[in-house]
């Protein structure tokens, strides 16, 4: 079987490029003592790998020039030297953008039995859906009644907080790119939707969308979106940040006019990151498998076919051409 | 007596200017059932003023035009037609700004009996000493350990944290402008002062005064030092946010190079206002004025002398005239 993978060429400056990743042949890789090898069968893209390709500190380390890039990957084990993994098994990791992962037992986890598609385990299931339901319930202190303002609601991330929201009894306003996403927003029960590439002034809009203000802000796009929230929140409003997609590329400063809203309202701004919830993950498979099975929880995921393709379905993410989680099927 | 009155005649467009302020003779006003007449002795004036200066809703009304500004006021009652007031009792209120202060007893409240000097009331033992207290260890949560970064440290707020911090075992830097204060902030046991306006970049002077990060950054400036503050925090600092006073004038938007180590470092940002914490004012009187006894806190007052200084007083702290609180002697 062959055993490419895509590696990292070039640190981008700004917005990603098809030629800052190569397509290299791997060679074979004897297994080793306490070793899996697994045939990769699912790819994750996410937004937070943009901050991995530049040479900075932060709370993972950055990829390295002309290795695997790595991400959340699924796979069947197709070769164990660990008695506690069996071949067949479905398994996880983060030896992704590759098609054949090779790495110590302690690297990869079996899927947790869930009877939902494995790939799913990538999206609702996984580490998207868990930083929706951790930021909005724990991060957010989000309860019934509130009003929750969600931007990049149609992406991996959003589109769960928009869900949970619903089910939880929040009124939700989502702020969304193009006629499309905003359907189906509509259509799993978001309240009030902004079609933002429509919209001249997202300050206005958001009040038009949420006249008395909002409790919270589930953020995923930073920038205007960011702004406007501060512009619009009630007093003691919680914001969960969870991603700046809209700066992650221009590496321009983040311009806020309504800042000083932070100190007359009150504001309580966090940031946070899904692994420092891992702990807690049960409650969360739980819950959400459970809103997933009765059709509470609409699962939307696009699929890019083949290998070939996980640069391109990488680089959609900054330009929205992914509706749910977008996956890469190897 | 005279009874005469600053009242407001512009709303000033960014850095308010003399002429935006008239001093006016108030006519006699009767005495009615229920009131008091006061002799102002002590005015305040604070930064937030300038926020009420705009017809802009937000936590407190906006001055009106033509009518005496309101602020922080310490005097002593001359008339009183309320049972429970006696002529010559101190009392506060918020009818500053002008030197007779009359109106209904519930405007009034008679000076906790710390037995300190009246105009610590206004200072260290009054709003600034209480958001300095309530901001450090109830928003921001700093514990013995802590290294604090505190901007504006020579002020009426910041002073006060910096020795607080400094009393309950935390490390503190602290930046203010110029030699003056930073020496005075030494003086007090402030660990590494930095002298903003002699720094080319606020940044890189931060990282050094605090090569292992911040745990909790005390606001009162905003613009480049909450920058500097967001470069260098350490995972899960927290942020106090209780003043911007370098955007209050300008208009403009804030710009934040490092917004992005929010999510990163799981940052915990909270604005605040004092008056949310009214109800806890016992444990702060006592805890602080034993601190001035015992001398653990310097009380330093930047005191103008003469009623017709309000404005200049007051314009003088957006030009960093003042080391700790600035008072007017009426």
């Amino acid at each position: 079987m062959p055993n490419r993978a895509w590696t990292l060429q070039h640190r981008p400056e700004g917005m990603p490029r098809p030629s800052d990743f190569a397509l290299v042949e791997l060679p074979d890789a004897p297994l080793g003592e306490g070793e899996l090898r697994v045939r990769n069968l699912w790819l994750s893209v996410d937004p937070y790998m943009r901050g991995r390709m530049n040479d900075v500190k932060s709370y993972v380390p950055p990829f390295q020039l002309g290795k695997p890039m790595d991400g959340g990957a699924i796979g069947e084990v197709v070769e164990s030297n660990d008695p506690s993994f069996q071949r067949g098994e479905r398994v996880q990791s983060m030896l992704g953008w590759r098609e054949e992962a090779v790495g110590p037992a302690s690297a990869f986890a079996k899927l947790p039995d869930l009877n939902v598609p494995d790939r799913h385990h990538l999206s609702v299931l996984g580490m998207p859906g868990a930083t929706a339901y951790f930021g909005l319930l724990d991060v957010a202190e989000a309860k019934q009644g509130d009003t929750v303002f969600v931007s990049g609601a149609a992406g991996a991330v959003g589109s769960v907080v928009c869900q949970l929201a619903h089910a939880r009894g929040m009124r939700v306003v989502a702020s969304a790119g193009g006629p499309d996403k905003c359907g189906w927003l509509k259509d799993v029960g978001v309240d009030e939707v902004i079609d933002y590439k429509a919209e001249p002034n997202l300050v206005k809009a958001l009040a038009r969308a949420a006249p008395d203000g909002i409790d919270v802000y589930f953020d995923n796009v930073g920038g205007g979106h960011l702004d406007a929230a501060l512009a619009v929140a009630k007093p003691f409003a919680r914001f969960a940040i969870c991603g700046m997609i809209s700066s992650y590329n221009d590496g321009g400063a983040l311009s806020l006019r309504f800042a000083t809203r932070i100190i007359g309202a009150r504001l309580k701004i966090r940031g946070f990151i899904v692994s420092d919830h891992y702990g807690d993950f049960d409650r969360f498979h739980r819950e959400m498998s459970e809103m997933v099975k009765v059709d509470q929880l609409h699962v939307r995921e696009t699929v890019l076919e083949g290998f070939e393709k996980t640069p391109e379905a990488f680089l959609g993410l900054f330009t929205g051409t992914n509706i749910g989680k977008m996956l890469v099927r190897v």
